[in-house]
């Protein structure tokens, strides 16, 4: 190959599928002109930057468009090799049509692993039907600071929740065969003051023991073939230039051996916004030696740039060839080198490729199947804070729906969501999904109640005027469900989203203002909350009759959040983040050292109003009849314990069993707690289980002082709890032995069985 | 020396002097049981602490108290050694009676360390007077989160500043012959949130270059004789045990020899709440094999229980001889163990010590010339941040003063002053000082004016009911002269000050709303702020005719701030810290890169609404003849320019030039600026002077990819400038030769010299 050649593998361009079955055409980007692809494809192009998520199109006919792009590029190079074409799909496909599932937070809301997997298989296999190989999800950030607008895509603020279910979605896209990309490596959930690619200060302890566990674990259990690093720096090294990084950690030491992929523009951001490139060459050359093999979304420092640069001598070959050879590896492996690599998408293959028009409605991205995962997901996900005895709701007469996510269709979306990312730059297309309100969906769910909804305020507005007639309508009412949160965006557009941070943790906009005005006429009032991210509510945590927290649930969410409120569904959801009590205390997490939390040397207490793991249900659970098996094992040994845990409620239910280990004396300061083991158990009304656990020692490790990984003697507890304070049993333990250093084969898992009884 | 004579000599304990020259007393300390002197003494004692900083007592009884006192310590033990006695003097001696200088934050403001080291002086000789030997100060923090109730306590938000005017006070206190500590090493400021002693997030990289500077340059150039180490970890490490801080760093790199002191209990909390340490004698051992000497304030873990493990084997007795080395060799050089100790101090040595009474008021610790001192200081502190020119007053004819800190005689003073710290737990002693409140030093200012004073709110109250007062006051008036900000105080008894940490930056209680109230009427308000730290001011940035911004300015700070308002003063502070333009942006500060600052990847913008550096006042200086000497140079050469700076407004005034330091590409992430030098220069109307500036390439150094300290070749930008964003000069320079290694005898300082014209 050319050195062109080479180059032109390691490069996106950023394209839209056409609408008319025409090929994918160039995209403009704000940042970029669009490339000419005459001049570039006869030396061959290594990926195709969102042929879906770009613009509305049907997703037959952007099939039929992405293959015909396909086949042109395959014949345009010497090699016949077709482009990688990837897309979004943080919470589904990012296509139009295509099942719209809740966000991130709310599959750590279900501490269900396995149906976050199952869901990303379907979505898998939608994407590979249309043509699309690798999904740039998911997103393994844990959360530091709840201000940043993109906590709504993250799975929470516990490595172990991110770890295990982020490694369920990458099982589920690479068994559909898609190629999975584990993102933002690293530290990118922890910018300054929660500012989106702001830099992150945090030493190598903290950044080993909370922000790296999730990336080994994906890439140790889930096999992702794709990373994308993040675009922040740490301790003032971008990420996209740290070797050790990118390198000497994921690859030497874990064992990586897919790409790894730029975050859209952050090789050229080392130039523009790190300021440690001179210029594009010394951009690409240090993202190359550092170890980024494809630069995305388009081709800017890996162009001409580059290639002067290796004339030049002053980036070696070397590294090019390197970056080549896992692009190329990766191809064969997706067959796309095969005599035979199948040009007619699965979806396609009995159809007129000729008439496109005839494709149109063809292929059904939101099948029945998926949309029953997407149902059960929300189901699961909706997290019951506070319930004063009001909820389910008896049958009310007169139901005052009131807030601005009352009859709001898009109020269950996140940012990345097709109708939020692209939609809504199209606003005369369709959604193209069935999306109703909560107005809707509580119509259909309270069918005798008399519904009447007022709006109040909007999401972020600044007028109150609507206040009052809000006021009237609560007052005539027997309850009031009031709808507040956020509306998913980007750079501003919204209130969550990426680049939609916020100064502190205030509900936007007027709505504690309406809150307040509501809770003030004295009929009960059950707050829910479709948002982004945690908010502090005020008097609503001592106020509301009930609180019922979803996080984005997606296009099923308005009709779980009804079925919880008439009882048709028992919640079960548990918080993946603190809700916090005070908006202005951030950064804050449960995973904290103890001063970090309340004490007599600070007057701010920091404790959340709900603490990590916390959610109620309609259902009671007995916890009994613990024994300790083994209490004292060495520090390469395994605790072993079980306890009978029945569903003494009257109806069925689910309870999570949550495990944190706290240590109270180690070489360095560790969290008062951190989870390291959790189950979700589903019981019928009055069944019962034992519950089995062995913890493996290892799961005790930390980052000592020497920077290794060790597990040390000593004094242990394990709390054995409902949530991150409901503790249900602590059981001392001992690690007794020498300290023993572990490397990157140890051991992630508590085994968690049960057994009915 | 017996283990337990040797182990005395390491601890104090907290005495406070008596008020009827009977000794000083053990103090019951909310933390600690008072001990038993009768059986301690006789094995010796290492320390007294706060024999004046710990109940009002009459200075010239209390040091004939402390003086009766060592006599009898000196009398118990083998060797007739004395104790050493310290105390704070943080803002000036914290004595009663003492004067009350501006809280350091104002020191910074004045922008002349010379100054600083002058007051220090005067403190050192106040402390030696009355037989004390060492001061608990300065602080070196640099602030990185505004909403740390110790921010007041700090010298700004900059390690240049911060580090060279801390290393004047160093100088000017050991001048007087008393031992400095520089304090709190390291990283304090740095704590989660801004949450008193909560974990520091931070890299070494941004320790090295944001934290550390200050402490390196006052033991290069200050030579202290103590250090206290921070409460807080670091990354999982709690400074007090962290050897490579407080031994490699400290001592082997820097060449300090001094002693290394306990925070007060901070030895004890390495246990209880850092939990590395599993008892008291494992406390003990790992702060003494760290690096602590001395465990102040009292005897806890370095008594029975590190006894006990040292016959046990489990401390080894090599730890205690190393630091009780340090602790005599620095009573030897205190002149403590020779034979003619001076046991009566100076201020007594002509009285009749068998008659107490007599004695009182015989010692003066708030004489004239500290008085001028303070004056000068407070002066110079005044930040004059916006001024459509209503200011100075031309003689308004009703001047309404309005605010909780208009008639408030401590509103002037810090945390850490004796008032506040210990005074206001004697509420029925009189003050000591003369502490004029704002409506007594504007009522002499404006003898023609008439002067109406309404509080309208309290600092912190919720009460807002005396808002319709203020706004009848403000109706009728010419002029509105606001009186806001804080309330220092201990542990939430304050608005600012140690545990008096906030959630955001919104101005205390209803002061906001008092503000905007105030400002609706229309009447010109000049708001003044005696604070201690920075607010968002809201409307008033764009409203108020003027503000004028005080940080705690001590006794002399109310006359300054009406001669400011008059005239009679022209304003020469410039802010140490930035004034920020949103109550929630935190931490944010001006010394940030790029990705932190305002740009397209964040809604929220961080832009201050004023800058580090910024002050107006009522004269104006040109700028102008630039010559640029050296402006290409090696990485171990020097760069050369000058420039005229005139006075062309009506009357004599200063400007403070100050010298940012722009590095565009760099191998690490570099703040969009730094402050590399900076010169306070008084002129007279119509005067001028030739400023020039030799700038040694080592100031360009920063702490590279491999953790050393380096100056890389380059393009580099200085910024001639009069604030953080008022750039009046931008020279390009220029770095050659090979990257270069610096070490522990770099140069710190550019040299700013002035030539009358």
């Amino acid at each position: 190959m050319t050195l062109r050649e080479k180059t032109a593998q390691l490069v996106g361009v950023w394209v839209g599928a056409s609408d008319e079955g025409g090929e994918v055409a160039p995209h403009q980007h704000e940042m970029e002109e669009p490339p000419d692809l005459d001049e570039l494809l006869p030396h061959g192009l290594g990926q195709l930057t969102r042929p879906f998520g770009t613009t509305p199109v049907d997703p037959a006919i952007g099939a039929l468009s992405l293959l015909r792009s396909q086949q042109r590029i395959a014949a345009a190079n010497r090699f016949g090799i077709p482009a990688l074409a990837h897309d979004e799909c943080l919470a589904g496909f990012a296509a139009w049509g295509a099942t719209a599932y809740p966000v991130p937070l709310s599959w750590g809301a279900t501490f269900n692993p396995a149906l976050v997997g199952r869901m990303a298989e379907s979505i898998g296999r939608d994407m590979r039907s249309v043509g699309v190989h690798q999904g740039l999800a998911p997103v393994l950030d844990v959360v530091r600071d709840a201000r940043w607008g993109r906590v709504e895509e993250t799975i929470g603020e516990d490595p172990y929740l991110v770890g295990t279910v982020a490694t369920a979605y990458v099982q589920g896209l690479e068994r559909a065969g898609i190629v999975a990309t584990l993102k933002h490596f690293a530290g990118y959930s922890a910018s300054r003051a929660g500012r989106n690619l702001a830099p992150v200060s945090m030493g190598p302890r903290e950044r080993a023991d909370v922000i790296l566990p999730p990336f080994e674990m994906a890439v140790r259990e889930g096999r992702p073939r794709s990373v994308m690093h993040a675009y922040t720096d740490t301790d003032g090294m971008p990420s996209a230039a740290d070797e050790a990084l990118l390198t000497g950690l994921l690859r030497d030491t874990w064992g990586f051996t897919g790409t790894v992929v730029a975050d859209y523009f952050g090789v050229a951001f080392l130039k523009t916004l790190h300021g440690v490139a001179e210029d594009w060459a010394d951009a690409a050359g240090l993202a190359l030696a550092s170890g980024v093999d494809v630069e995305l979304p388009t081709v800017k420092t890996f162009g001409q740039p580059l290639l002067d640069a290796v004339e030049a001598g002053s980036v070696p070959e070397s590294v090019i060839d390197r970056a080549l050879r896992r692009v190329l590896v990766q191809k064969v492996e997706l067959g796309l080198l095969d005599a035979d690599w199948d040009p007619v998408p699965g979806a396609l293959a009995d159809t007129d490729l000729s008439e496109p028009e005839r494709l149109r409605g063809l292929v059904d991205l939101d099948r029945p199947a998926n949309r029953a995962i997407a149902t059960e997901l929300a189901e699961q996900a909706v997290v019951l804070l506070r319930n004063d005895g009001v909820l389910p709701l008896d049958r009310p007469r007169r139901i005052a729906l009131i807030g601005p996510n009352g009859d709001e269709p898009t109020a269950v979306l996140g940012c990345y969501s097709f109708p939020v990312h692209v939609g809504s730059q199209h606003p005369k297309t369709p959604v193209g999904i069935e999306l109703p309100t909560l107005r809707e969906t509580l119509t259909a769910e309270f069918p005798g109640s008399e519904l009447w909804t007022v709006r109040g305020v909007t999401v972020d507005g600044t007028d109150p005027g609507g206040i009052a007639d809000a006021v009237r309508a609560a007052r005539t009412a027997d309850v009031v469900v009031l709808a507040l949160g956020d509306r998913a965006g980007l750079f501003g557009r919204g209130t969550s989203g990426e680049g939609c941070d916020v100064q502190t943790l205030d509900l936007p906009g007027l709505q504690r203002e309406l809150l307040e005005a509501v809770l003030d006429t004295g009929t009960p009032v059950v707050l829910t909350l479709l948002a982004g991210r945690p908010y502090a509510l005020g008097r609503a945590v001592t106020e509301a009759a009930a609180i019922v927290q979803c996080f984005f649930p997606g296009e099923a969410g308005t009709r779980a959040l009804a079925g919880v409120l008439s009882g048709r569904i028992n919640p079960s959801g548990r918080l993946p983040v603190s809700v916090p009590a005070h908006p202005g205390v951030q950064p804050s997490t449960y995973l904290a050292a103890r001063l970090a939390q309340a004490g007599e040397v600070s007057n701010i207490d920091p404790t959340p109003a709900y603490v990590f793991g916390h959610g109620l249900g309609y259902s009671e659970f007995t916890w009994s009849d613990l024994a300790v098996d083994t209490a004292e094992t060495g520090t390469d040994g395994e605790f072993g314990f079980a306890f009978d845990l029945r569903n003494t409620g009257g109806r069925a239910g689910s309870e999570v069993v949550q495990l944190y280990l706290h240590d109270p004396v180690a070489g360095v300061v560790q969290p008062e707690q951190r989870l390291v083991g959790y189950r979700r158990i589903e019981l019928d009304s009055g069944a019962g289980c034992r519950v089995t656990v062995r913890l493996p020692a290892d799961l005790a490790s930390f980052t000592g002082r020497e920077g290794r990984r060790i597990v040390e003697p000593g004094a242990l507890e394990l709390r054995i709890a409902a949530s991150g304070s409901d503790v249900r049993f602590a059981v001392p333990l001992r690690l007794t032995g020498p300290v023993r250093p572990l490397d990157h084969t140890r051991r992630l898992h508590a085994d968690v069985s049960v057994q009915g009884l």
